[in-house]
């Protein structure tokens, strides 16, 4: 079938205003937030309104054998997301709708295409939310769903697949499928929503998410804590984990990180002259508690525990310098990459092994005459690097290296952004051929001819 | 092959003192505790020591095209990990090690074969302790980890599923592969570990499983709140959930199983005669603080929200009788089997759904002339009937009733014990036939031949 003759279908299916080709594709469409744009021209991007147009996109893709992408709002960093060469794009943005608020089960029904925010505002006056803050509010929740974002909260909360309940998914043949529902538990037959969930659009199109929310807690206070050097800072957070002060966020941002958060928000925190000037990295903990005594006796016993454990300072910060001081540190990616940063990386290691790592990264960015800057989730031993090196191929070696120690100490190359096309190669060959290939079988039972968000992850063949 | 031929090569493989057959098994080896049981002749009962132990059996079983049933303790209670007739158990007893225990990443490794018992007592004097308490202490992790086994305290710290991060696994062409690891998140591929975790054996043979474990809390308390029916019980539940009070524990009894409970444990709690004669059921909740201010703030919180919701009274039982009541309550499930219940059922629902599926239960209980009793993980919706119904049509009957009517209300047959052979009719006839079939094609990855735990969960042929 001639391109024209497609299109034309396709706009008999869906409706002229769902079929964006050619001139008519919005740019913003066509990336992500990855680092390395890719110049690509799909055939259309297409915004399905309802699960019946999901269906039917799945049919005629399936059909003509084209490619199919599913998108939501484009926050990913990984190039997971990124149209195919003459491929088609699903674009979940008008399907952003909440389909219901649950008080009593604390449970949601949503539509993928919502965002953060617009769920986050749904949320208010029923006391509930939904905890995982990925740092992106912009983000959708589709998206959230298939890269298994995480986040600064997920030390207390855990990350997007520890809240998603259930999901309604089209498969390539065109057929709906639920699995799971709005209850905690289950155990009749395999989860095949943790299946999807972290599977980067590459199994099934997910149309409806059935989310855990958590109640509010009324009270929140936010610590901050200078060091004189990251280790120290590392080594202090087992410890905070082991006190059961549950903190929300526990996040570790080196002196430069700090400094660019701090600068590009234009944030005073009052930290001591002297004090400024022997520290190498700050530690931010945001405890919430469901009574006001209940966060002094925690900011208390908090504090007694960074003062034994080598914190120069320690500062409970005003709210509105808290709000804005978190608020920075979400934007702390933009600022890299505004700054020119050439990766972005987010390995996680064990926790107790984040000290380990930083060193040993440190010295092998030293060895490639290359930069890291970088904070972390370092609760969860979520490490993010901002790495400073232009030459392709040296920093692709230091990549590697740097992949290869944190797989060695037991970890992963991502713990939130997903591997997409960026880490692919660094991802195929430092995972067991074994376990590959079991997920390649895996990915043949939902999508036997590859059609659906080909070339990244799994899929080696080199995009068209 | 004939048997001799195939036992003395199982014995050459293994060592004698790994291969039981005929007079030599152990009777104990042959059940679960499900109240059906099935009279079955296995070729030999193995208990491998090691990973290489598993795949030799696996290569074994493959070769001679025999089935593998894969065994804790056998505490399963629907039929999961019942041998089959003429084929081979591996019972993971002898695999029972702890491997290691992390302070600091709050992480054990261990054997499958481990029980809780075993681990709980591991974990002592480290501060840490694995929280999914399924009310056995003998059942071993491998059973809880292929049942997704839940319990008491799954309210607050969640079920097996999410304390599992990582498996090592033997697949039936008797190669090993490991998912996951020490980390607390990985957004690095499919989340095989998740795939495996409920899948009741059908998958792999788990060799290993590296778990998640939590602080020690070091102060709790446990509230008991007498009301005069059940619904009232049942409606305050959702309040309590959302009152930040993160209960440990959140538990029902209607009034004659909490006779049966403290009548069998020679417990007297105390209450009030007068309460007594007006109480229909209990609702018991537990809380954990780090501190001995936070609990009592937390006690009287608690206090004011049950008398504001109709608690005739409520106790903050003595640690003694407070332990002596949820190690009572934990054997419920004996109590009913020595009363003579004809079926136990873990239907969930959503929690605000329960007091709906007890009223509607009783209703078709009565209707089938059945009696029906019960208590429940109500914070998390799951619902423990013990069914009183000797005609095994009318007792099918009304089952399937309570099943399609929990599965109405969005929830599912089983909430922890699985659907082994026990509830495998109902939820094959139940479920949407894509979600079986594409679990079915899972299902062929790991083991083609369909030999690895057979005849239960998706597979409907006759067991021989």
């Amino acid at each position: 079938m001639e391109t024209h003759e497609l299109l034309s279908e396709l706009t008999r299916l869906l409706g002229a205003d769902a079929v964006a080709s050619g001139e008519s594709i919005n740019p913003d469409d066509l990336h992500d937030e990855s680092l390395h744009q890719r110049s690509v021209t799909p055939l259309a991007v297409l915004r399905p309104r309802s699960t019946a147009d999901v269906q039917a996109i799945a049919r005629f893709a399936s059909q003509h054998g084209l490619a199919l992408t599913p998108r939501g709002s484009g926050t990913g960093l990984s190039g997971g997301a990124t149209p195919v060469n003459g491929g088609l794009v699903v674009s979940f943005s008008k399907m952003n709708h909440v389909l219901s608020i649950d008080e009593g089960d604390h449970v949601a029904v949503v539509q993928p295409g919502i965002t953060l925010r617009e769920l986050d505002e749904a949320l208010k006056g029923h006391g509930l939310r939904y905890p995982v803050y990925p740092g992106e509010l912009s983000g959708s929740l589709g998206g959230n769903v298939n890269t298994n974002a995480g986040g600064m909260r997920a030390v207390r909360h855990g990350v997007t697949r520890q809240h998603i309940l259930g999901l309604e998914m089209v498969l390539m043949d065109g057929t709906v499928v639920r699995s799971g529902g709005p209850v905690v538990k289950s155990s009749s037959g395999y989860d095949l929503t943790q299946l999807v969930v972290g599977s980067e659009g590459t199994l099934a199109l997910v149309t409806e998410v059935t989310l855990k929310l958590s109640p509010q807690l009324e009270h929140a206070a936010t610590v901050l804590a200078p060091f004189s050097s990251v280790q120290e800072v590392t080594t202090v957070v087992p410890r905070i984990v082991s006190s059961g002060l549950e903190p929300a966020i526990l996040e570790y941002l080196d002196v430069l990180t700090m400094a660019s958060v701090t600068n590009a928000a234009g944030l005073e925190l009052g930290v001591d002259a002297a004090v400024a000037q022997q520290t190498l990295a700050y530690l931010i903990i945001v405890l919430e508690t469901r009574t006001q005594a209940q966060l002094e006796g925690d900011i208390e016993a908090l504090g007694e525990l960074l003062d034994g454990a080598g914190a120069l300072d320690v500062y409970v910060l005003p709210s509105h310098s808290a709000t804005a001081l978190i608020e920075a540190r979400e934007r702390a990616f933009w600022n890299a990459k505004a700054a020119g940063a050439h990766e972005i990386i987010d390995v996680v290691v064990p926790r107790s092994k984040v000290p380990n790592f930083i060193e040993r990264a440190q010295e092998m960015a030293l060895a490639h005459e290359s930069f890291l800057v970088g904070c972390g989730h370092v609760g969860d031993g979520n490490v993010h690097f901002s790495l400073y090196q232009p030459d392709d191929e040296r920093r692709a070696a230091l990549l590697h290296e740097l992949f290869a120690y944190a797989v060695s100490l037991g970890g992963a190359i991502s713990g939130e952004h997903g591997i997409g096309m960026d880490k692919q190669a660094d991802f195929l060959a430092l995972s067991d051929p074994l376990l590959i290939d079991l997920q390649r079988q895996i990915k043949k039972v939902f999508d036997p001819r590859g059609l659906l968000n080909p070339y990244r992850l799994l899929d080696e063949r080199p995009s068209p």
